[in-house]
């Protein structure tokens, strides 16, 4: 076991990362390159395959047990095919498990990004010893990743725990989805700072948001608010305030419909740290029933930006068996 | 298989029903009576045994593989220990699952009331053949069980599919459970009869409801409501319109956060068919993202009110060879 490496990767729209690690999450080497979607897939692929090559290459391949990758949904985790990200254009249907395995020689693991995260935890962070997690990331959107029983929750078709666009305020403004009063739209980074320039443009008090984005109130984003309250901003404390209540109440939820017995928070606004979460657990101790909340660790993640590498990482060890048998396999078919 | 059978036991606080059937849902026998919870544990631990013994008698014991018990919770279905449901006055922490098996040498399937009801669904019922189910009644109360790849959704403390309190409206009304705007307090029966009686208190236009109720609003309840919206009547069919678009909330974010195949209602409120119905599909086509609506059936129970011996038998059978095993092992005990 410890001598099994794994090759994570996260891909997103702008950046392609990978790491090799052994089986306890040491990075042995890493790498970090630009996407350039724009290129298109066969661009991106090459990308893929010059990342997997250069972390693997001072490494002993007969080790390496496979290839796990976090991308962007939609996409099946089953068959390794990404459907069309609307962050990939040009990418339609592209079995990239199967490209990556015929590339690389390896199995390739394939999971969206929350669901990868989520294992990252299971396997390698703070949810380690726990059967029943959720995670959820908060930052530009909303989406989380559930564990049940040590293993992840799929849905009919890999798309459960979308409670970015679970409904808090029936009455709520307009999401992008085209729901009503979503948990993205209220919590998210993007509607953080969406309440900023609307509060700004309406409400007459000074706040130091007005100097630090020089006069520009459209350039306001959730960085700012956090800057501006972190100074003591009054009309910043006040949307972060509001923020810890959306977020209070759809982990509330998030506890009576998965019951898990941690919940992590990762992405850019669960990094604010205790002026969002001591309103939110305050939200939370108020809201949920007992038998849900208590002894329930709601915490941020401890694998900061490398989630994303441990997550896709922890796909592979998490079905180390499977990976040897493919592995295998794959050769023979080569031999 | 065939030859099977299971006794199904539906233990509320008013009734025990109870039934013998075999492995295709075919009710061989059938009892019912009353619980009388008000006499304490051990009155109801043997009125229990008469059911038991009822619908047993005129069968060939060696033939019934297990006995399935679906009951309020709070209760753990791993160890059959039941903790103390509000309407079971006298009960704490009774391991009902050890006393049944000791009394009756059979095993003994605990569940609660949600998760035996879609077990049923998934094995009798109109669910027969998915593999991701959610059942969710609306009566008194609002609450779920949640098939995950064909097995029960459980979380922690086997409460996983609380969604009668989760949050729909974060400014609506106090529920009973000490959370706001909770499911459960929008649309459930009980909400219907005290929305009904708000809106007459104070709306002077005409109804039948005050007919129907004799002048007594206090009387008001979602029957009433149902028969009068039946009649015609405005202001009964503005309220269960108002209930279906909170029903159609409710379902949409099951559907984002569970993302099933198929999602069943039963329960009183869900027999009121079309006028709740169609409202409510048209709710969640407008609110639900395609890929986890289209082509999901939103049906009502066809198990009617045997949903409970159903749902309780059904866990037998899921598990049957465990029963089988567990069967011998109680023989070879008493031998």
């Amino acid at each position: 076991m410890v001598e099994d490496k794994v090759i994570g990767i996260d891909l997103g729209g702008t950046r392609i990362r990978a790491a090799l690690m052994d089986g306890d999450g040491n990075i042995l080497a890493r790498t970090r390159l630009a996407t350039e979607a724009g290129q298109g897939l066969e661009h991106v692929l090459n990308r893929l395959e010059l990342a997997v090559n250069t972390v693997a290459e001072t490494f002993d391949h007969s080790q390496i047990i496979g290839i796990g990758i976090g991308a962007p949904g939609p996409l099946n985790p089953k068959t390794g095919v990404v459907y069309s990200p609307p962050n990939l254009p040009g990418w339609s249907n592209v079995p990239l498990g199967d490209i990556l395995e015929q590339r690389t020689g390896l199995p390739v693991f394939l999971e969206n990004d929350a669901n990868a995260a989520v294992m990252g935890e299971y396997i390698f962070g703070v949810a380690k010893g726990y059967r029943y997690v959720v995670y959820m990331t908060v930052s530009t959107g909303i989406g989380a990743g559930v564990i049940e029983d040590g293993r992840l929750l799929y849905g009919r078709n890999g798309a459960a725990g979308e409670v970015g666009h679970m409904t808090i305020d029936l009455n709520g403004p307009l999401c992008n989805c085209g729901n009503i009063g979503c948990l993205e739209v209220l919590a998210s980074g993007t509607a953080i700072g969406r309440r900023a320039r609307e509060i700004l443009a309406r409400d007459i008090r000074p706040s130091i948001m007005r100097e630090i984005c020089g006069q520009n109130l459209e350039s306001v984003t959730a960085e700012i608010v956090e800057l501006a309250a972190s100074q003591g901003d009054a009309m910043a404390g006040e949307i972060l305030q509001q923020t810890a209540v959306y977020l209070g109440v759809g982990v509330t939820n998030i506890l009576h419909l998965y019951n898990p017995e941690i919940v992590i928070l990762g992405g850019g606004v669960a990094q604010m740290g205790d002026k969002l979460f001591e309103p939110m657990r305050a939200v939370i101790k108020q809201r949920a029933m007992p038998a849900y909340c208590q002894n329930v660790p709601i915490v941020t993640t401890k694998l900061g930006d490398d989630i994303g590498l441990y997550g896709a990482a922890a796909g592979v060890i998490a079905y180390r068996n499977e990976a040897l048998e493919r592995k295998q396999h794959l050769h023979q078919k080569v031999d």
